[in-house]
């Protein structure tokens, strides 16, 4: 019996890395998404920036998650506060590579969140060192209270019951609340206010790109929400089947709302809206029945909606709506973890803990990323000079253009090895 | 030994859960595949729409399935005509709801189909309830026939023995002979036949998005074929082979077609015609030889390039050829199953059999196709204004451009917002 | 306990074989990513050409690898020299189709590496030929001796203990040397070199699309390396987390050489700088802790980068980089590979096994390819005619456009079905 228990034991823990390996290809696969999303809904003359940027905060974060962000957040956590082993993978065991693998992938999202929200107007260099300060500290010390303690120790918020199974709040709020620190650091794009404060918009360059990182980003949440089961399981059904309804549901849920908002069904606010919908089942996912799952979706494909003419109002410039899609969706799916979990429904004290959760997500996030801004903009700037800007940062940043054939007014306005 | 069989089942359980999910990844993706090929065979001004379509299309027919196709579709189905129990998954316990995940994802499969074939002219809200039809309705009762009975019961083709692994007909055929009832419901686009009927072309503005699609859809047939199997095992190997030769002949097929036409190697038809081997190796994959997976690809390659003049002839304006690959390779597929089976070639009672299956699959999809569009057209017209076909109908729709910096004429023709 | 080993093995099996195929079809997507990559750096009247010589010297390709190179790779190998049995895998059990499957992807990974650095200038017929001789043999008879005798014996390279996990030099330097005599035999793009040799830049006309190709590529990989295990276990997560820190330090590197020259840092050479990266830890992945796959990975970077304008300077126009890519980083990283191998580092026997494997791969895989191309170039011209090469090989070759709407001298220069 006992040879057999073993054999099973390691074609177990087989199947699991297995798993980790191709949920963290997904994951990553988001980046892409990203990438897409934000470049395609930006101008053209910034494509090239917009795509760098999530390069290569993936590329920086993947190193600097390495080194320092997973050993904050994963390592052995006595207080519930901090991790404190495991840097550089120091001591840890082979079998568990993997979860870093995994773990990186979704440092990596929530740092990326920051890129498409202050496109077109961020210096490259102060981004990139924003970014990595939020895969190696801001994200993993809030990753550490929800999420923390793998080697020993439990994070605080983990021992108080919030639940977050795939990071509603941990990836998505934490991301999007830095995206809003960022946003007010870095003020809005020149011509986006009229004199008078009136919005403006800015036309996103290829919305073909930007339904490319829709469905990306769709497909890597697959891996995001059921590879969080970290494991091969039978649950990972009900974990897939549910991120896909929320996802449906918020498109449908975004629909809903531009027809009772009067307008035009644009295919960029449903993209958003499923995005935002899946964002919305993230945290509870794992627990809800599909209906309460496609609830969830609904609503906050709709709140992705409202929220983005009250961004507007206050002059803040998103350009790919990552505050109304991430914080928004982030929080309401922290709420609706608490409040839609089968056999537990409308539990007050559940839902006292996950806005305590979304609360705390926000003290630090915000908090944490306006301190983070303001040292990067005394050192250096993080807003591109006002040339930069208006000849577009793909030329000024990186001496390249994104369609050299088709821009002809920015190839006759310089050289390009000039 | 028992506590050891147990472990064994629960991991067994686990890997095939693992497996449906990933493969039902791949066919989520064939969606963007689809949405891609689509959207890039069509002019600039209606790119934004056809995405839309795919993309809506999607996400309402995950819930329509949810509700009702999935029930009607595998629910008991004692008289081999229909299922009748898990409607929303009532009464289905959690270690299925992954079944209905990847089922979920080929309904959208088939739905979608239509969207290409009637894209340019067709009014979005129109489509929309005629997919919802598809999904909810048309897709699922023949899929009864064919796949039925999971909760008890069996389809009465199924009982006759009729082969379609992966659903080269419930899925391909079936949606290919939806978007020949759209077809002809919804008319030619303005311009595509001369006064004397003459075809005129009318050229895809993207083709670099068409082979985009063309490899999306390829990688998620993997999923959509080798998933078929509903559970890991060493035939996936085969499977997967099959499809991937299958595919790569259609290529070829289609090449030496074109050869024998005396026309240039045109990459949209390649394209298509590798989109009709897999279609052709669909049905038969999981009991083929490989050598005759080449030669069904081959045959369905050659005959999608060989077909679609024959469509022009008869003023069916099918912008992607929906038709010739996916009803033309449908039915040869479902023909080659029976006739390339390894140890019983070319058995004519089987031959029959499959001949039947794809004729009842004609009389139901054309069928209840044609009354549900007559149907649709009587309430809200499927055809969009003359005006609206003009200007295009991301403008139109959507009020929004698919690149909006290099549309000059579409801007200046109208202002967005307006 | 004997029937519950066997159904271990059974699962076990099952489980293999999930894994090989998952893995296939991400390698596959690889081929997607050579595609996007290559045409978006190439001019807008290539870019069908490029992305049909892709699609094609897969399809090609497949055939090819079944009938003759996996039989030649893996087939009974007692020489050590070459296989000789499993030719359209004759004599091969169901159960091993599924690594017929995967392989075939590494093989057109192979020949898929030479379109690009020839784009915008080859015949495409004469293209295929060379293709199909890659993958028919120069590929697999290297192979052989690399990786051979899966049917009894083993290949001599293997005998001596070479180490090339998953194919940097088996797939890239080989692929890398064939690109190189490839460039050799057809010469420069018309206008490539002023009259002086002084070099001129001909600029891409997609960089999103690049961008694609590069992520596409990237997430392709852990399938490349992970999947070499083939089979699933807990090495899987060190495989998978050092192929991603080896192509995010390759990106760095790349950025490190573009500062120390003083340049501006370009998307391109960034994205190139990742990808030798990844080639960088391809040999070694499975025997290297992260520290070390960063250091293969931030060398291969700068190497790529530093290396391109050598082959300028030798009046040699690599569109896609291919030789400082694949050439570069497949041999560092095979040499990588003997240098940082956990517990046995800086092993100089080993290393001095690793260079006679790369100089083999450099006699066979440059001198059989020189020989290739010199006998196509008999029979049909590897070269396109001058006319074609300035209209466009999309016009001439293929009868399309990539972009009709937005090319607009293209298509005043000439009728598209004249």
């Amino acid at each position: 019996m006992l040879e057999s228990v073993v054999l099973n034991e390691g074609l177990s823990d087989a199947v699991d890395m297995l798993w980790l390996v191709v949920a963290g290809a997904l994951v990553f696969f988001m980046q892409a998404g990203f990438a897409f999303l934000e470049s395609g809904m930006t101008r053209a003359k910034n494509t090239v920036n917009v795509i760098m940027k999530n390069y290569c905060d993936m590329c920086f974060g993947a190193i600097a998650f390495w080194v320092l962000g997973y050993g904050l957040m994963f390592g052995a956590n006595h207080t519930g506060w901090l991790g404190t082993s495991a840097f550089a993978l120091h001591g840890v065991p082979e079998s568990q590579y993997g979860h870093l693998f995994f773990q990186m992938m979704f440092a990596a999202t929530s740092a990326t969140i920051v890129s498409g929200a202050i496109a077109e107007r961020t210096r490259f260099s102060a981004y990139i060192v924003g970014s990595v300060g939020i895969t190696a500290v801001i994200y993993p010390v809030f990753g550490a209270w929800a999420w923390g303690g793998l080697q020993g120790g439990q994070g605080w918020l983990k021992q108080m019951g919030f639940i977050d199974f795939a990071g509603s709040t941990v990836v998505h709020a934490i991301g999007g609340w830095a995206a809003l620190a960022a946003l007010l650091s870095v003020g809005p794009r020149l011509g986006r206010f009229g004199p008078d404060g009136q919005p403006r918009q800015i036309l996103g360059h290829n919305l073909t790109l930007v339904a490319m990182g829709a469905f990306i980003l769709w497909i890597g949440w697959f891996g995001f929400n059921a590879g969080s089961t970290l494991s091969a399981s039978v649950s990972l059904g009900k974990v897939a089947l549910n991120t896909h309804l929320g996802g449906a549901a918020g498109a449908l849920g975004a629909l809903g709302a531009m027809a009772m908002m009067r307008r035009k069904r644009m295919m960029t606010s449903t993209l958003n809206g499923s995005i935002a919908g899946l964002v919305s089942v993230t945290a509870g996912c794992h627990v809800m029945e599909p209906a309460f799952a496609i609830l969830a979706g609904l609503v906050g494909g709709a709140l992705s909606v409202f929220a983005a003419p009250l961004l507007e109002r206050w002059r803040i410039d998103d350009v790919v709506g990552a505050v109304s899609v991430h914080v928004v969706g982030g929080v309401w799916g922290t709420l609706a973890a608490g409040l839609f979990r089968s056999g537990d429904l409308f539990n007050l004290n559940q839902l006292g803990v996950q806005a305590l959760g979304s609360l705390v997500a926000f003290v630090w996030g915000f908090g944490a990323s306006m301190l983070m801004y303001w040292v990067i903009n005394r050192v250096v700037p993080l807003r591109a000079s006002t040339l930069d800007e208006q000849r577009g940062l793909d030329f000024s940043e990186h001496h390249e253009l994104g369609y050299p054939e088709f821009q002809h007014d920015a190839v006759h306005r310089g050289k390009r090895h000039g």
